[in-house]
């Protein structure tokens, strides 16, 4: 049998509930992969191109636009913002499952542009533990913390058009149950018909 | 938290892919049960009432389906057989996942009635090895065992219409398989709403 293509997920959530360590963690399997995001805005002192972004230029980002290259693209502070298709596809062509982290829209502009992704929203215990979270944490402003838990609550209703939703309270337990996750998407019979089609030959 | 309803996961697949072998293994988990199917065909010896069947009447029979009383029922050589829907319910709101072995038109009817059942077919490794399990098994002649690998056959390609396809060539990867996909299942926005809803009002 062939390698199989990999999944694409996108895994969406309340700033301070954990993705980052999530994602860490994940990629420790070995078969995940995340993928650069390019954007517009000067690189900031000890970022990498194409390590931590692909800085590239307005015109060229507007250029990729037109041309459908991104998976998603969206501007914050007048700068842009997009995850590049091409390098994407050519993970999941490798076997990888692709991990993107992004908010709310660009991940429901993801799903229209490939309906075969996986949405999975993280959730903390409850938003007093994002609070605590995020005052553990220690960047943020005690303003921009009760901004963040108030958007929190905001996107919470949003989590049901998510394919998955993960807890995230013991880190151990969110990353076994996106590790579960990954193991039933390549049970859904569009990953196993090849195998299906072999046996009908035999 | 209130306990969270069990999943209804039914199980299809050609005779002799271990279909019997895996659901016992899956029992184990404690957190797993079959129901028991009503018949109108008399018991064999060694079968016992309420534990291999519910031995019912012709008449019994048919007015509980005139009351919608089974999930699924079928006619066999002259007999019914039909999975109580009342027994399945009581168990999944106690928190059970409730496993049917059921085959293919079965599984469709329970699909219609029941849109959140979970179909999974299992699949042996090829045509081949079906046919060497069967052989080994011993108990039907090589003309009956000729006629279930031609049926599996016919039935493979119904698998594309289930929500997950299991191979079962190693027990223990397909137990874990089938774990996977009952743990990825729960992540599910149907089961954690309630959670998120909790969230909301903290």
């Amino acid at each position: 049998m062939s390698e199989k293509k990999g999944l694409l997920i996108v895994l969406s959530g309340p700033s301070g509930c954990g993705k980052g360590t999530m994602v860490a963690e994940i990629l420790k399997r070995g078969d995940c992969a995340v993928s650069v995001s390019a954007t517009t805005r000067a690189p900031r002192e000890g970022e990498t191109d194409h390590v931590h972004y692909h800085f590239i230029s307005r015109e060229e980002f507007e250029r990729r636009i037109a041309e459908d290259g991104f998976l998603e693209h969206a501007q914050y502070v007048g700068n842009y913002y997009g995850t590049p298709r091409k390098e994407v596809e050519e993970m999941r062509a490798q076997g990888k499952h692709v991990i993107l982290e992004i908010e709310v829209q660009g991940a429901f502009q993801i799903r229209e542009k490939c309906p075969d992704a996986i949405l999975v929203f993280t959730i903390p215990p409850t938003l007093d533990e994002l609070r605590r979270r995020l005052h553990k944490r220690g960047t943020e402003t005690e303003e921009v913390i009760e901004q963040r838990v108030a958007r929190a609550a905001e996107e919470l209703p949003l989590a049901k058009q998510y394919d998955y939703i993960i807890l995230n309270d013991d880190l151990q337990d969110a990353v076994d149950d996106f590790g579960a996750m990954i193991r039933a998407e390549m049970l859904k019979p569009a990953y196993q018909t090849e195998r299906i089609g072999e046996m009908l030959s035999c």
